[in-house]
């Protein structure tokens, strides 16, 4: 394991332009694959995404997608709206003049109105997508160098596919995907927004006022946070009792104390299964949420589509334990969790990102996480090579 | 009584610098009272409203009204979408991570997340506004001083509640405060936009072509006006006569001669109680206007939300003069002004207005009293103490 | 016959400044007539109307049509919320003070609130509009010259009202006027685009990859395009046949060989009536497109509205051949065109246009009509007299 970031990372501090949310591009992190689209949603007319400020067309064609770039370079049409007119060639036709790309390289492959002698200049194409489908989503890689291998950005939970199962859902917000992301930094939002959540209703308010600590991941794909101490209701001088005692009737029926399993010595995830972290924040934008179970993971996804726009991808994860785990697994996602916690749960959320607006933030004790976030994306998100690096390579090779 | 203002004012005059809307600041004129909201209509829940362009969040607690800054510094949540988590407390907690701010001073008195040890800074705090309710209306100031005394910024008519009762009313303008106060300053639209206003069906139309003296108010807070002489009707070569006289059959109904009771030394209010004004512009944007009775008074208030949407608040206000009369005025405010004039009367100004671009105006005979208010605006609106005069002050005390 | 157009303007061309869209003016070329209105839509009420990004207002009195600056210059409101308060006198008042402007001259006649013995200095006035009403629609000059013939601005099928009929219908379109006129140069759109369209249902498709020449026309009013060879389908290797042969069951109904018609030395519009091009693009915006009989004409003209919205107005004449004859154009005007081919046809181009974007274009060899259009607007615009030029002339008379 690594040695924890350096001291200033778990200490209360002053907004400093590393930590700025600025410090992160607005329209989101280049050359990672994100989720854009449930595979089933795409059939046999082309769709127009926008993914990263980037308008593309996917379409599917003999049993592969494909993904260009959603402008003619002819006279600027847009190629969502032609077609695949000629099925099983992997190519999308122009609606105004037939200029026919392919989508495998995105080259221009006819001019269907200047007959089949035309030469056409390799030069005149447009930008390609790696794209994949995986676990029933269209997957893809928006950047500005070779796409790296699928896996390499995903977890474990949603790599393997043969150890895990699951769903998952989407839902479009109306704000930044920073303003998205800083909330799921392990912030302490959760014991306060979300203390009279009905899917909670049976257990204990999270607790707060814990002591955070942020630390790279083994794999250095991200940083995790242990979460250690926490109370679950406290006396305010002046104002009275946190959490307010007679606030919901139904809070009477809540269990107390989860704050004693927070430790993450004695839980199976760590005992049995080895993890480090019950939560942590991976690049480009993956925010992963563990049971002390280990053997459900809610791997919650932040795919910027323009700077005010953000797509919110979120997969249910559950280890394969057999026939009948499964499909309690399933029961329990379909009848319980679907609506009480993608719905219900992040929709207390929504409400209020969606209406942040911070030129100036004043970050606190709880917000720890969400600075070491800010400063290990600053640090470590992924850059094309430069071109002496690509030298060195091709020397080596 | 002043002298008049000098020359230029009751003379027509072309456009010079002084006399221009953009004299006056785009959003509203700071460091006065406004009237922002019926105080029925802030109830348990917290009210997001904009005034000179400011988010402000309206509390009440305790029987009391607090007004702050509608931002929560630590992450930029709407403060107006929490609540007065603590009733009694005067407090509002930011619905994100639950900071709580004091109404009174705007200082957080607790970071809910953090437990009740955590320290904070006396600079962790939003700005608060001073707020009062009066006449069933609450009161904001909005300026970069400390508040005056709500009274100073009153018409006596609203000051003086055991003299007067009354209604008010509000509606609002989708144009700049400027362009609806403009239209309040006796420009003679009157005569003509609302010659066949329904409210006027048994008067006599407002004479024109009046000679309009602009003066200061014997207060100081603003500019009164005096009309004299002025015509009914007149033919205008090539065209015919003003006001057509068939236009509509229910002219045949009214009266003639309004024109007599405009000389200004023999009307009650001029006898009975010395007003020198039947109508005037006060700061920071307010319009009196009064009948030759004396006991009724129209308190037109332009409350500038930002800058192209615009408050108006009337208050009717009728003389106190026994339990009989003020039945007979709340009668007739009920059944005939309320529609007549807060409703369609106005409304004839409204899709005028509304439409009002002006990047350049030719200011004319008729414009004498707006070119006087915007003069005087720029000479006369209240401005924060220098550091001169506040050290000259505190020397004194 | 003017010599054909450089060699550049048949051939396929890079994209340089002379053609890039952007040398034409974003809102339209000033200083000629538009049609703007249906006659019939001008009733007792001022319309407001925006050509050119110009707000105009359009009034109609004692039968004559005028056309004003919708803005008046006391103190900006809308003259279109005004109204014709003197009939007969061929003026419009403002709806706020009265002011009274001739629609022959834009000159203040009348300040209606300032008495019929004010002095009008002769500045005080809006910009006026030559306006005319000709086959039932309202044409306006807009420019910053004396407005030409009306007859100068028009093709022969709509300025001889007495040898030709027809009908005209009119659709807004979301785009800049660019992208629709680039639409209509002939550019080998519609055997792609329309391939499929309704009303060419028993018609062949029109062939592509023809030899397209523009060259100007005999009047020089703009360019004609000839288009030789060109081919009805073609194999496209990789791809298949276009056009796709099972695309739609109906094409089967289709004849072939509408290519050969191509030629323009055998159809009776050559023969009979000497009409050099099939098609061709006049200024400021219009495409006349013929038949080969030589007795129908479309006559499509696009009216910049502002720089992203479009009115297109569209003329069918048909010649005068006798009563029978009218009354079967119109009839198949009626059951057939108005809806297949103003409705249905045109609709494929609204769908893409409303689409297009483009910073950068790759210009091709379908695009030679594009060109030449563009590089025959940059040259031969009309243009205000300069100065010298207006010297001479007064000098001549």
């Amino acid at each position: 394991m690594n040695a924890p970031m350096s001291a200033p990372i778990s200490t209360p501090m002053a907004t400093a332009d590393v930590y700025a949310k600025t410090a992160l591009p607005e329209t989101g992190l280049r050359n990672y694959w994100y989720p854009v689209l449930a595979g089933w949603r795409l059939g046999r007319k082309p769709k127009a995404i926008k993914v990263l400020g980037e308008d593309i067309v996917l379409f599917r064609d003999a049993g592969k997608i494909h993904a260009l770039q959603d402008r003619c370079p002819h006279r600027g049409a847009q190629l969502s709206q032609g077609s695949c007119m000629y099925p099983g060639s992997g190519t999308l036709t122009c609606p105004y003049h037939g200029w026919t790309f392919s989508g495998e390289s995105g080259r221009c492959v006819a001019k269907l109105m200047e007959g089949p002698e035309t030469a056409i200049p390799p030069t005149t194409a447009v930008k390609s997508y790696p794209v994949k489908e995986h676990l029933g989503v269209i997957w893809l890689f928006v950047g500005d160098m070779e796409a790296v291998p699928l896996s390499d950005d995903q977890p474990e939970c949603l790599a393997e596919d043969s150890t895990w199962h699951g769903f998952s859902t989407w839902r479009t917000y109306q704000c930044n995907w920073r303003v998205l992301k800083d909330n799921l930094c392990h912030d302490l939002h959760a014991p306060f927004l979300h203390r009279n959540a009905p899917e909670l209703i049976l257990q204990p308010i999270f607790p707060h006022a814990v002591q955070l600590q942020a630390e790279p991941t083994t794999d250095r794909r991200g940083i995790g946070y242990k979460a250690r101490g926490g109370i679950n209701k406290a006396d305010y001088p002046g104002l009275g009792q946190f959490p307010p005692p007679k606030e919901t009737w139904y809070r009477r029926l809540k269990p107390t104390g989860r704050g004693k399993d927070i430790d993450p010595t004695k839980s199976p995830a760590v005992v049995k299964y080895g993890y480090l972290h019950r939560q942590s924040s991976l690049l480009p934008g993956i925010t992963l949420i563990g049971r002390p179970s280990g053997d459900y993971f809610m791997c919650r996804w932040v795919v910027p589509i323009d700077a005010t726009t953000t797509l919110f991808y979120t997969f249910s994860r559950f280890r394969r334990r057999g026939a009948l785990a499964t499909l309690r697994d399933r029961l329990q996602w379909i009848f319980w969790l679907s609506w009480t916690h993608d719905w219900l749960f992040s929709d207390q959320d929504k409400r209020v990102l969606e209406r942040v607006e911070s030129q100036r933030e004043t970050l606190s004790r709880t917000d720890t996480g969400v600075a070491a976030w800010r400063r290990f994306v600053a640090e470590h998100a992924r850059r094309p090579p430069t071109d002496h690096q690509a030298d060195h390579r091709a020397a080596a090779e």
